[in-house]
């Protein structure tokens, strides 16, 4: 927001902003400025190059690299892939995998998909035709929750396509995104875990870093061209754009642009949502330090266990360092501060004009009033929420319990994320329980939960909870019925339960179902009060932003919402704190020097290979090494993860694959001095391939053999 | 060391070297180079223009900075002072002092002293008279001895003289030093504890940094402008030289100097030596933990015991933290395997010539073995010295009867350190325990100390020291008759053991003394056996010098021994990592950043006066800010605390304080790209006395009126 770079009182170091491809146009002297060669039409035009070899993981970015549908991620956005390929035999998670040729390509299996993106269409008005003033806020978000299905569904009648109609603004406008989604995604490289995820939880979210945080993919099609399921007969998909690679990288203040589907952002929240989560944040680093201990006492209980909740421990590890570094620089940036200044600006210019007071005035007072509502039922709405996100037999069983409810309506009637359309993605979700779930953990996870649930004030607790509780004994009598030898445990009885209808459900004698029922029965009017409260959201958001953007006129960007978009600014280092600066790249010495016992255990080849580095074709003449990670000015998030870095030809110049953590609150502020992107340099990629891994043939295929 | 320089194969981004200002005209090219204006010749004269302004406090160094003999120092080095100067009723070894004119300038007590340098002569002829091939290494370590006495039971005939006849290059040259003693030391500003040590330990070492390591002293003579012992109608002493400030400062790049008394290092120790050194790390640091476990029990358990270990805290936090950064460094920088190299290189250029394998050959190899043999006794030996070091009364018992021992010979004949010379400094310091004795945690120490003494094989064992706990009826026993009520608790006691004749030493029924008649019939042997080793290190370290002087010609500067040094380089910083860069300066605002819960509570009127900093007359115009600390490439070490920091018109800029915890190895080897001195700014003390502190008369004095 640009006010805020006034508030700031600081140059203008970075460029913030999350843009739309549509509004790059308005900063062409800007980009011009930093260095962009590429008419900047071009760069806005999603279909066109470069944009339009950019795709979407789901929960990661990703961009065709070759014609032959070679794809570049993250190797943090792999991890499912890599699972999924690892047995006792071939431990592929930690070890990494490389094909020696296609035939030797992995199906990334059956939830990997990969979305490229057709058309971007603004759909406000129709999507907002029945949402004006005069219905009620529960019809209000009805008749936008219908036309949104309308347009979902008309859009899916094409083969092969899935489509999503995302809001931006809090509802003040609407696009129609259709893309094509592969299922036939397969892993042709991915480096060792600790060149991968080189520092482990140490170095997450810190610079200096030394991250190989790359992983090579490749979609495969039927042999008609068309998309298809995995088969052996799939021939790789020629994408209509791909990226090309500049091996000479990029330099320190060398202009780059990051393209990717950032998934979600607060910038332009009202300040006291931000007060209110920076008072959570001492309960939820204690809890998830809490859940830590847990994991961590599971895992060495058992090597089974271990391998289960890997990827658990690294989502509540990552999570715990988040909200530390969120607690620190909301501490050290003042940020809560500086947004209440901006809402008090907000409020003074809204005070200073008749016609504005009348619109905007009441907006922002029963935005305010409306949060500390929905305050008051915070604790047990997070603990409700905890059972049902960690203990994943009490998911199978809700799942299947909303589908089957929803399932008595037409499809289009249904709530969002039970439709049909819904089915399939749900059924590859309960097969893939089969390598991640681990009962003595969840058991010790609900017994938490239930703890927490049994210390709230009696009139706040779940009614039919404490009486299922009840009902069975108590709580250890309880837990005993839900864990000993539970039914759900195997795939096909998950599978069975997603197919059953709600009449069978609710006669079920599955202690899951059953809790399941109960529980549904305390969240069933809160689902009505809660769309009655995204009604009058979808009212009041376009209202408060339209004031914001009347009140600090010039460029806005909307909130990051998982949908295209292009971030730019420069290759440069920040200080991290008086008398100290960090330096805008590392180098291959720097993670030879930092190897030692896990997770700095590098592996012996690359190690090897290391120690001659600086003789190697991929070194940065600047630097005398091959360069490992660099930080730029750009503005990202996360869901940015293994987004491309472009360089001002619209080259590739390397992923990017995290921030810093002394701007880790950069969701609610971006701080031109602090915030930085952590990108991988595409030299170490190509100087692994080249003198670690030998893969020669990957270099020829990206154009760039050495 | 030349040759290193080579090994490292870096460029010389710093000056290695504490050089004897007679060693500085080789350095003219290099010194104007770097930009000093004075005369080289007039930098080298002791007595001179700035060197004359140079004084030491025993411990730490210092410099007269006005024309009433006003001096400054570190913080860190009045300690004792403020601890003489506090009470219950003003601490102000936490709260500071500030005079407020000359009458109020506090005594800074019986043990304080401070020595000007008046001459310099080289004494080697006469040292080494009869320390030839001929005589056996007994007999040559009594010569030597006995030389040296006598210079300075010559050199001490003239009132308030204080001499020493240093040894350089393992006595391959011998110096005269006379100073005037100055008893009348007075405390005119120290800052708030949180000031001087801001950040405390987790600071100490560090960089960044933002200490205000400072304090101003002043000397006093009687009436007649000698040296008097303290007394009210004394007078400020008027130096022949005082550092003129320059309060300007020193800027990035600029050429600066230290000039003080380094204490020692062991630059051109061979590599068996650090070895031996690192190996024995691991089993130090742990110690260091369990002594710190040990002081922290007992300063929780009683506020005076806080207070009175308070010191004790400090020290042991610091030797463990250097302890910890020598295992890192050692480790990161390969420091024994490169002076390793060195010897390899030595010993291959020794190989190379008849002639020199003759003459050097079997020095290296005597000097190992020697080494190897020293060993055997290591850990009894290490024991017995923690006995003596930690135990306060067994440390008093001791002394005494080593002094009633020696007393019987004539006093040239005796032990240094035992002759009357040394009668009154061991008065002061049996005195100043009545202000640090702490007997609780001393029961704890003797009873870690008997239980790894008993942990010996009981071949290494002290036999005297068993059978006295076995005649007490077991350690517990003997604890508890050392510990109950002891005599020597009191100072009086303490003194009238220091007068007492050895029979009588030897008849006391005082289990102190007992225990150590006990201890001394072990050790009396291996004191002549040592004296023995002493007189073979006398013969062998010259030649081993000599060997590698010609090895590895160029300049080449003696270990430091506590006698006058000048270091030069530059304000520069260093990259404490791949992709880090240390900024060589910090700011009031980066400290006003930092503050917080202890260590960094910063008091109240400082972060006032913090928050309007950047409108102060003292800011640097390249920082905006005023400066706190600043790093250079100077080679120093301990004993250099308190130093002058020059710049190249002879000018202060800063007192430097502290080294970098990524070069703790640097007392043994010298990184160029490592290696830096921390300094406190000129500044920042200046802005201190103007806007926080008020003392106007101060800056008056110091010619720097704001």
């Amino acid at each position: 927001m640009l006010p805020l770079l006034a508030l700031l009182a600081q140059p203008a170091l970075a460029d913030e902003g999350m843009w739309l491809p549509e509004q790059l146009p308005q900063h062409a002297e800007r980009l011009a400025e930093l260095g962009l060669t590429l008419p900047v039409t071009q760069i806005a035009d999603p279909m066109a190059y470069p944009l339009g070899a950019i795709v979407s993981l789901g929960f990661c970015s990703a961009s065709f690299v070759s014609p032959d549908g070679l794809i570049l991620t993250n190797h943090h956005c792999v991890g499912s892939y890599l699972g999924y390929n690892s047995s006792a035999e071939a431990n592929r998670a930690r070890e990494g995998y490389l094909a020696t040729d296609r035939a030797s390509e992995l199906w990334a299996g059956p939830s990997a998909r990969l979305q490229v993106v057709e058309s971007i269409e603004d759909v406000t008005e129709r999507v907002r035709a029945k949402a004006g003033k005069r219905v009620s806020d529960r019809d209000r978000e009805a008749a936008v929750n219908r036309a949104v299905k309308e347009l979902v569904a008309e859009c899916e009648q094409q083969p092969d396509r899935r489509c999503r109609v995302a809001s931006y603004h809090g509802g003040q406008s609407w696009r129609l995104i259709r893309a094509l989604e592969f299922k036939d995604v397969r892993l042709v490289y991915a480096p060792h875990e600790t060149v991968g995820s080189y520092g482990g939880e140490i170095d997450n979210w810190m610079w200096p870093r030394h991250s190989g945080d790359f992983a090579v993919l490749r979609a495969y099609v039927g042999p008609d061209g068309k998309v298809a399921a995995h088969a052996p007969e799939n021939v790789p998909y020629r994408p209509a754009q791909h990226l090309r690679i500049d091996p000479t990288g990029a330099q320190e203040g060398e202009m780059v642009m990051v393209a990717g589907v950032p998934g979600g952002t607060a910038r332009h929240a009202p300040s006291w949502e931000l007060a209110a989560r920076q008072q959570r944040l001492e309960a939820d680093i204690a809890r998830s330090e809490r859940y830590m201990a847990i994991l961590q006492a599971e895992s060495a209980r058992d090597p089974e266990g271990a391998a289960r909740l890997a990827s658990h421990i690294d989502a509540v590890g990552n999570g715990l360092k988040y909200n530390q570094g969120l607690r620190d620089n909301f501490a050290s940036s003042a940020v809560v501060p500086r947004l209440q200044a901006r809402d008090e600006a907000l409020r003074a210019w809204i005070a200073a004009d008749k016609k504005r007071n009348k619109l905007y005035g009441p907006v922002l007072d029963e935005l305010q009033r409306r949060h500390q509502e929905a305050l008051a039922e915070y604790e047990v709405e997070a603990v409700a929420g905890r059972l049902l996100r960690f203990i994943d037999l009490l998911g199978v069983a809700t799942t299947a319990l909303r589908f089957a409810d929803e399932a008595k309506k037409p499809d289009l009637e249904r709530d969002q994320g039970t439709q049909d359309r819904d089915r399939e993605r749900m059924q590859d979700r309960f097969a893939s329980m089969d390598k991640t779930l681990w009962l003595p953990a969840d058991r010790e996870f609900m017994a938490l939960f239930l703890e927490e649930h049994a210390a709230l004030p009696s009139d706040q607790r779940i009614a039919p909870l404490d009486a299922w509780i009840t009902a069975q004994g108590g709580t250890k009598a309880a837990l005993d019925r839900l864990f000993t030898n539970p039914t759900l445990a195997t795939n096909e009885a998950r599978q069975a339960l997603l197919q059953a209808d709600a009449a069978s459900l609710r006669a079920s004698t599955d202690p899951w179902v059953q809790l399941a029922v109960a529980l549904e029965s305390w969240r069933a009017p809160r689902r009505e009060r809660d769309k009655a409260r995204a009604g009058a959201s979808l009212r009041l958001r376009p209202l408060y932003m339209e004031a914001m953007q009347q009140a600090f006129p010039g460029a806005i960007y909307p909130d990051a919402n998982g949908t295209l978009r292009v971030s730019f600014g420069r290759v440069e280092g920040y200080s991290p704190a008086d008398g100290l600066l960090a330096l805008p790249r590392t180098t291959v010495a720097g993670m030879a020097a930092k190897a030692g016992p896990p997770p700095f255990d590098a592996p012996p080849k690359l190690l090897a290979a290391a120690a001659s580095s600086k003789g190697s074709p991929w070194v940065d003449a600047e630097l005398g090494d091959v360069p490992v990670n660099f930080l730029t000015s750009l503005d990202t998030t996360g869901g940015n993860s293994g987004s491309a870095t472009l360089n001002g030809q619209g080259e590739l110049v390397g992923l990017i694959f995290d921030g810093n953590y002394e701007a880790m609150s950069a969701d609610y502020l971006f701080d031109p001095a602090l915030t930085r992107s952590i990108h991988v340099d595409i030299r170490y990629l190509l100087w692994m391939l080249d003198e670690v891994e030998g893969a020669g043939w990957l270099l020829s295929e990206l154009g760039v053999g050495s």
